[in-house]
């Protein structure tokens, strides 16, 4: 953890001074992205200190063969990596022959990177003396265009402060890059064309296996005093996977060089493989006619539109503030919701590790934030990627030795397969199914689209009614059903039997399945055929659902008044996290793996998640009394743990404990709480950031068919403020310590409940409460 | 399984017709060895068919970096891998310039293999057509032998049959070879000298990291008509890991030409690594000067010695005959307890999986037998080898957060550090430390030797209660102390609470060491003081430890009347074998492993082997309700499992399940069960075998210091015999349908009990009973 490294600003992440031990934190914390395609701030000059190169492109994978110690029957032959793409950011520096590298200058004066959030540009400066003494002012701004997001934009400034130097600009491609993760070492691009012509170049290669064809492309153009100076045009390198144009040219003494640079990547999921070339010079032109600066005016526009409908304030705690923009500002880096096929990755553009794009992380977490910041098709989009991959769940499960259209979807995917090889995660972690489930009923609870199921989502809840039938046995000793064999959210218990946060979802979603197939069958009966053609589902299969759901086991403690996490939880040494040396923790990086299987250590939320997702099911007594059992075992090594606990909190009015659980969540990155960032950002818990301000604090529960409100505010804060996409209607909520402001735009009122009071608003209007 | 592929035999393993599919699976069952080194049966001449190649020096293994999916903290850095070494004894041979590889051959005909278990050597023979039409009658006998146990012989003799031909040998030795098992496909050997001098060839070799120097050696020399036939000198080929010599000669239709070569390694375990080749070329003349033929008659001795005290007869029954034989020959070719730095690898000579030499198999199996068939002092190297390992026990048991002298011995070992890395394995099998102290038990009661625990033992048997002292936990909610999070031998259930065996056994060890400190302090007061001066053990510590046993918690079923091999056994769809479809087995190839963990099927004795360890502790009732509460739930998926269930059913008279679980015990390799012979023998498990007809259908015990004897036959036999030695003395015991007769070698007389009842035998004289 470091709370010092980045400078608190509210619209800005700030770093000042060079410290290469810090390059690879820097790279994932100042990673831009435009949901098409994105990319770790790597330095564009050459760069001989540790770094972790990474340019990602939305949607391509590569199907690297599972490497695993031993092997287990059920592990999936091909685990789909984030691959790291051609670089297309790089510019090799030269000053009076010496190469700019600022692992081997002299010495880096006034080293400042900034993450312009507001306006979604990454600039980064500094004072370079290089090894033969030349000192120069660089300044680099960089951006990828959300306008036309196949393109981005580099203005690279060199500006010699002793001395009239050649400055030599080697704007490049380069096709021969590797991946941090990768199983085999094998190769994962095929270079297959390189056209290098006046001013652009084109690299053309495609994915081995997957087949993703690519065209990586640049252009470039040499400017001194707002002048030209590259007419007549730059002399050229070429190799079997580079591509550059090298210019050079007399600078003098406090005159600046500024270098504008475009590339990108154009996808053969977007276009033709034989019109990449073409299509890359159709957008370089719209990006050339446009120009840096304007496309950079578009950039700002662009992001304020993103910024108008999902942005918080928070006043009086710029650290508050600085973190959740950065979590809203890297959630809308990573996914925009235009794309069906695409996915919130949990490490977006930033990273490699985990590999796949989707986790339950999306259902859990993300569609909350995207439904109510976006609209309605987006989140449905998310929907539809699980139907999309149904079959393939079907038969993942087929893979786990169940049978009939059963389906379990994958703890993590690219394509629908199931690419991850831990027995007690990829086998055992089945409440993923449940989340799924419960997506499609919190989608119409807050959308109030009912179309999805009978069109989609039916289908889906079968195929995992199924799963859950078919998984749960009858135990004689118990005389219910058990499910066993289980890892629950919290990944500090492995193959755990009982785990209450599975049972339950196992048997609310056979409940909701069954209530729904009423529901379609009433009022969508063609759809209703077609599933049950589809399906070959019986009366007879139901009934014996429901005799799992209605005879499901809920291990409780008598003593303690609360459900157990799972049956064994009772056995353990309970002793609380305060009396953990703090030399002992994170744990997962001090003990051996046995001795967190059975400590009563929590990684993150499991009971607690189930009372978030179903909390009109219990009391606020049953929440205290759960929270006060369960909240004092919890290390929160997961990045989606204090969010939960942060909500929890709020709702029981502890707003001490709320508040420090929120500056977990949404600084946790900045922070580096975790001491991890450096391999990426964690993505899809910055959504449950939002969650934290939006339903912990500002209490938001949509409760029949109305938004309701409970709002709250830590001390720390003089007030904060949100906007929500409520089926079409934009209400906009500010929260004071004394006050709640409500103004509803459009044109029809909207009835609410604020603290459990109707309350009636008038478009237009301001409501104070 | 195959059943007809070896021809039943009562004293060879015979393979009939080549089979190019069986050519991995024979060379694990034509394996030599003679304690010092083994081979796989691999052809001497050259085979571009389907082979595993292997070759292998007692205790010179290579630390493999550890490969898996995801690290976990615990898991160790290096993996002893067992190593393939440099080979010495191929020889390519070319007919009429053609290479003579069965893989191309136009014809092969009358293939046999003969392994002679009796006189220790293997021969391989066949008439091949050559794809230029030559026909040859090829014979090969091998053997490594037991007096000069650095060298093996080859006699290579071919004739050629429908011409005259000339024909090349190539014998050679070659260092560039590779491990099937290798995590990083690193270089494990690196050549430092190779000599080709007259007649024979050397090379240095040393592996990489643990720096064991080897030298290969060889010396060949070539015969027609028992005429020396190479006075001129080979020609010579060497390349930078390749040492060959050229033998060219015209051989006349019906004329045998025959090579024979010495070859093998000497050891820098036991020369000077400068010392390595002379001592090779002083073998290597001992060798030759005995010639082939004598150092033949010599090993048929050599074995003769070693049958006369571990021979098993059996009559009426030739396939079990040879199963047994064939399972104490390999015992004797992989350990003759000649050294106390080796163990007994789990697949010995014959393979690489697992890697390491040691697991709890050598206490809970093989120490019996070395200490029937052998004498005390095998066995008490084999215990001194877990002694001389007890520091790195601690270190290990520390490195898991352990503390305070507390000893895990490792999973699997070579050098007494972990190589293991499967978290429910590695971290959680913890009942190999229970074994570990069962065996000083156990080698007391048989051999009458205290000694070792007062110098040793007591030391071992303290690190290990410290162990499960800290292991266990008081469960508040039980009032007891319960074990977490372990796998019992059953591994189809991983990270299970309170696994019975595995918590019997803790509370076991804990109240034998504290006997054991009494006894050593009343009796060897100088001992104890200096163990307790080493330990710091005080009588506050034992008085925890003390508290834990006597508040050990074991699961039982009131319903049943069996105790629970772990908590959530009866949770789970008790569904008997017999029910399992046969397309389904073995379970392990069929099912995903989260399907086998959740089923109540057992790979192999759990509750059962407690009860073969701990039988005066229980009843016969008891056993006849736990025998069939369980059996019927065993696959016996793993080695060691038949052989416990035959020792119980025995036990309790069941006398046809007996023979079936030994027939399974001592053909499992023969006759595949498993379906993995090709990876090569379950060396450990083929101990368990001689104790199911010892302990099992002998029903040979020690009670009080006493051996007595059960005797029962299967219906199959007509009668079958063994000798023991007990301390010192050796007792044969021949038993028929009606009468068991005992014979007393030496000079005193010797009171046993069978059938409970008292025994006087006389030295000399055959007892009837």
């Amino acid at each position: 953890m470091n709370q010092d490294y980045i400078k608190p600003n509210e619209w800005s992440i700030i770093e000042e001074g060079f410290d290469a031990e810090r390059v690879k934190s820097s790279e994932s914390l100042f990673s831009i992205g435009n949901g098409a395609m994105g990319q770790r701030a790597n330095f564009e000059e050459k760069y001989t200190g540790k770094t972790f190169q990474g340019s990602y492109i939305a949607g391509v994978y590569y199907p690297d063969k599972t490497r695993v110690g031993w092997w287990k029957n059920g592990y999936p032959e091909y685990f789909a990596k984030v691959l790291n793409a051609p670089n297309w950011i790089g510019i090799n520096v030269m000053i009076n022959n010496e190469q700019l590298d600022l692992h081997t200058c002299k010495k880096v004066e006034d080293f400042r990177r900034e993450l312009n959030m507001k306006e979604g540009w990454y600039k980064r400066s500094f004072v370079a003396t290089l090894a033969n003494d030349c000192k120069v002012d660089v300044k680099i701004k960089r951006f990828l265009s959300l306008d036309l997001d196949e393109v981005g934009a580099i203005k690279y400034q060199v500006t010699p402060l002793e001395s009239d130097v050649e400055v030599v600009f080697m704007p490049y491609l380069d096709s021969g890059i590797t991946n941090e993760d990768s199983n085999w070492d094998d190769t994962f691009w095929n270079t297959t064309k390189i056209r290098l012509e006046e001013n652009q170049a084109f690299i053309e290669a495609h994915t081995m296996k997957t087949n993703f064809a690519t065209c990586t492309f640049m252009q470039s153009s040499v400017w001194i005093n707002g002048k030209n100076v590259d007419k007549k045009g730059p002399s050229k390198k070429q190799s079997e996977s580079f591509a550059g144009h090298i210019f050079i040219n007399k600078v003098e003494k406090g005159t600046t060089i500024e270098l504008h640079k475009f590339g990108g990547y154009t996808v053969s999921m977007n276009h033709k493989p034989s019109h990449l070339v073409s299509a890359a010079k159709k957008v370089l032109e719209q990006a050339t006619d446009i120009g840096f600066d304007k496309l950079l005016e578009k950039q700002k526009l662009a992001w304020a539109a993103i910024w108008k409908m999902s942005d918080i304030t928070i006043q009086g705690d710029v650290k508050a503030q600085q973190g959740i923009r950065f979590n809203i500002f890297q959630l809308n880096q990573t996914y925009l919701g235009k794309d069906s096929r695409l996915n919130i990755g949990p490490k977006g553009f930033t990273g490699e590790k985990y590999g796949g794009s989707t986790y339950w992380d999306t259902e859990a977490y993300c569609i909350p934030f995207y439904m109510a910041t976006k609209n309605q098709k987006v989140a449905r989009s998310l929907l539809e990627y699980r139907y999309n991959h149904l079959e393939k769940a079907i038969e993942n499960a087929q893979k786990l030795g169940f049978s009939h259209g059963a389906a379990l979807y994958p703890m993590v995917t690219m394509n629908g397969e199931e690419c991850h090889n831990e027995w007690e995660i990829t086998f055992e972690e089945i409440h993923r199914n449940g989340a799924i489930a419960f997506a499609i009923y919190n989608y119409y609870r807050f959308t109030g689209d009912y179309t999805y199921i009978p069109e989609m989502g039916l289908e889906v809840l079968i195929g995992i009614a199924r799963f859950w039938h078919q998984r749960a046995n009858f135990s004689e000793d118990k005389a219910k059903y058990v499910i066993l064999g289980v890892t629950g959210p919290n990944e500090y218990e492995n193959n755990v039997n009982n785990n209450w946060y599975t049972n339950y979802l196992a048997k609310w979603c056979i409940n909701y399945t069954i209530e729904q197939l009423q529901k379609v069958k009433e009022g969508y009966p063609e759809d209703f055929d077609r599933v049950i053609g589809l399906t070959k589902l019986t009366d007879t299969e139901t009934a014996k659902w429901k005799k799992v759901a209605d005879n499901m086991y809920f291990p409780f403690s008598e003593k303690y008044g609360v459900y157990l996490q799972q049956d064994g939880f009772l056995d353990k040494e309970l002793i609380t996290v305060e009396h953990l040396d703090k030399a002992e923790r994170p744990i997962n990086q001090k003990w051996s793996w046995d001795r967190i299987l059975r400590s009563p250590y929590i990684k993150q939320a499991d009971i607690l998640q189930g009372f978030y997702l179903f909390e009109d099911h219990f009391g606020e007594e049953q929440l205290e009394k759960h929270f006060d059992f369960y909240e004092p075992f919890t290390v929160h090594e997961s990045s989606l743990s204090p969010c939960v606990h942060s909500i929890q909190a709020a709702k029981l009015d502890r707003m001490e404990q709320a508040y420090q659980f929120y500056l977990r969540t949404s600084r946790l990155d900045l922070d580096d709480y975790n001491k991890e960032v450096e391999e990426g950002l964690h993505i899809t818990s910055m959504a449950g950031t939002w969650m934290s301000v939006v339903e912990g604090f500002g209490g938001m529960r949509v409760i029949d068919d109305k938004l309701s409100f409970t709002p709250r505010i830590p001390k720390q804060w003089e007030g904060y403020s949100f906007k929500v996409n409520f089926r079409g209607r934009i209400l906009n909520v500010k929260i004071t310590n004394t006050t709640t402001d409500f103004e509803l735009q459009g044109n029809e009122e909207m009835s609410i409940r604020v603290n459990g009071e109707r309350v009636a608003l008038q478009p237009g209007k301001v409501t104070t409460v």
